[in-house]
């Protein structure tokens, strides 16, 4: 039986990158011993104290149909914290909570984007998000970024496709490259969006982790409150993305529109998970300090082991759980590279390719293994490429 | 700023219906003592050993990203259950774990309807249907039934619409006639289906709630298993309502692009309440039975009350947990009588009309209170229907 074009034409054809993931997952469950740094997921779990609360309020009986747009304590909750964050007047009114911040991403497009709307994102860009925008019947454009700015966009780059399109997708913190937008990027971005008349849809779930300078939500410039969505979630600040707890900001009308999507295509989120989200929330900046931590030391270590060589290139990562490394004095590509250093070394990296053309020659790394486990490999990674590097220059 | 049509128009103008519900649910946040036989929900709560593996999982470090079909041991599980209720051979590979039932049926129309494709639907029908389908970009077309067949569908309402529709969703044992279709009706259903190369959507979310007769899955006749969609959930089985786990059973290719959807739009289900639904389906049918025992009991109160007086029609209940009450003989709309019945005696119900054009001139009374405020309620509204239609008589 035939299918939908839409659901058949998600993704592209031909590799999308992730053969590399799935050759380590191959090799794992043949018995070898891969040291994964492929996944955005912390080494830690879901706190207990958390999951206790979860659990409280489940017996205690909140396990029937929660209030779709999300419990009032915890859009309370966020507004508050939005609020306190950004400086915006935020309230329930501006918060749906849905389950997960893909399904905020989701949603997002759905919700100013009609089939056969241009809708902008910016490569290097995290894997769904070009199905993302296809699966909500949007035509995807993709903005290029260049290595030599640390992959921070350029305005200019943006501004030919922005009169023709609905949306632009950005994410700072970035995944994958580390960078944190500047202020000078999003004001940039912001008279672009007014200009043009369109909406920005703004992934901030890596807001937590930031190692160099300061996240700047562009809710929060004028003329922006009442143009930007921006997607929020549990998952990266409280090592809870097994809850799927997310969330979307926006006017007021949108939330409204968008909490009639909800009751169409998810019905809402558990009520014992929203609890334990509150619960997670109320524990302030020093809980979600205690998640980011490891990712803090473990990008010093990495810059330790990079410093006084010039053969990997670790782009300055500001934020974010991952490090972008520039490959290219290899004279490999991501790809290859990674396939290399997982069969000599059992060591699982992304290709760069895996997130779009402008990480060509590079490869992500995931700071997701415990300290040691993490500074051997990259130190592993950096005798490979040494390695490679020289053979090349002996056989030119 | 401008959203999109789609979103927009997910639902149409005017009165939806709920104002009654709405209307009580104002009174309640007054003080006022309401009965509400409103919403499809149990007067229990999830069971607490079910809660308590939960928990159990979630400690035991459950809390990571779940592979985004569902585990292999959910989805083994209910194909194994589906396997056995119905004969068809059915594995992991034909399954796709969901985010609740509404996620499954919005999923089900993404799978099979492009943009501008017209999907049918039967009336009455559960109140997110047409939202759902244009959510999802198709077209909606309604399917009448008629109270004097006690809503079972007429294959020949159906054929007309056939020829140029992409899918045809059924929803048996159904919410809101409590109709179960016949063995003549599904095969009919199924015909119509191959000839016109139709999908079913086939919505079972209350297969263990059968009063009379028996629930056939129609992916069980020959030639549907290739064009059937089943959509299924803990919710109503398991009184897992605010859980949000559900699932799709079809063809596996329609799995896999299903799966890359999920990956687009979700992201999976939190692998503890993954965990905690394989525990619940383990308990086998002992437990299915304990959970729907109190709307078997109440239906065969309603039979008593409504015995010997022509005035309250019972529409047969065969299945899931509401009444359908024909209300004509007191000359009023569902609406009228539902307003009347609320300000007279503060019992909600909601009308007929909620769930399409059919049931004009019906209410639906929802088993969702206890025995003795059911039975109540119920002998309540037949005195006061008999004062309606005695006022009615002496007026003409």
């Amino acid at each position: 039986m035939q299918l939908s074009e839409r659901i058949t034409g998600i993704t592209g054809g031909g590799s999308d990158g992730w053969d590399v993931f799935l050759k380590a997952r191959r090799m794992i469950a043949q018995g070898v011993a891969v040291t994964e740094l492929t996944i955005g997921e912390h080494d830690i779990r879901t706190a207990a104290p958390v999951l206790q609360e979860m659990h409280r309020t489940a017996l205690g009986g909140h396990t029937g149909y929660a209030a779709v747009p999300g419990t009032d304590a915890l859009r309370d909750r966020v507004a508050a914290r939005v609020a306190a964050r950004t400086g915006v007047a935020t309230t329930r009114d501006n918060v749906l909570i849905t389950p997960g911040g893909q399904a905020a991403l989701f949603a997002a497009h759905m919700a100013v984007c009609d089939p056969g709307d241009i809708a902008l994102y910016i490569d290097p860009y995290y894997a769904t998000y070009p199905g993302t925008l296809r699966g909500a019947g949007a035509i995807p454009q993709v903005i290029g970024t260049h290595a030599e700015d640390a992959f921070q966009p350029r305005v200019e780059d943006i501004a030919p496709f922005a009169a023709k399109a609905r949306s632009l997708l950005i994410n700072t913190p970035n995944n994958p490259t580390g960078v944190v937008y500047s202020r000078a990027t999003l004001e940039g971005i912001a008279s672009l969006c007014i200009a043009e008349d369109m909406w920005l849809i703004s992934d901030e779930v890596y807001d937590t982790q930031v190692w160099e300078g300061a996240h700047l939500s562009p809710r929060a410039l004028p003329g922006m409150a009442e143009r930007t969505l921006v997607v929020g979630s549990m998952s990266k600040s409280h090592a809870m993305t097994g809850s799927r707890c997310g969330w979307i900001i926006g006017p007021q009308d949108a939330i409204a529109h968008l909490t009639n999507l909800a009751t169409h295509t998810t019905y809402g989120v558990p009520g014992f998970i929203q609890d334990a989200s509150c619960f997670a929330l109320a524990q302030g900046d020093a809980f979600e300090e205690e998640v980011a931590a490891p990712f803090r030391r473990r990008r010093a270590l990495a810059q330790d082991i990079f410093a006084g060589q010039n053969i990997v290139g670790l782009v300055p990562a500001q934020g974010a759980m991952y490090l972008m490394l520039d490959m290219r004095a290899t004279g490999m590509t991501g790809e290859a590279f990674a396939y290399d250093l997982l069969e000599s070394h059992h060591i699982a990296v992304m290709p760069g390719e895996s997130f779009g053309a402008s990480a060509t020659g590079h490869i992500r790394v995931a700071m997701t293994v415990a300290d040691d486990v993490f500074a051997h490999a990259l130190r592993t990674l950096l005798d490979h490429a040494a390695l490679r590097s020289a053979e090349r220059a002996a056989a030119q």
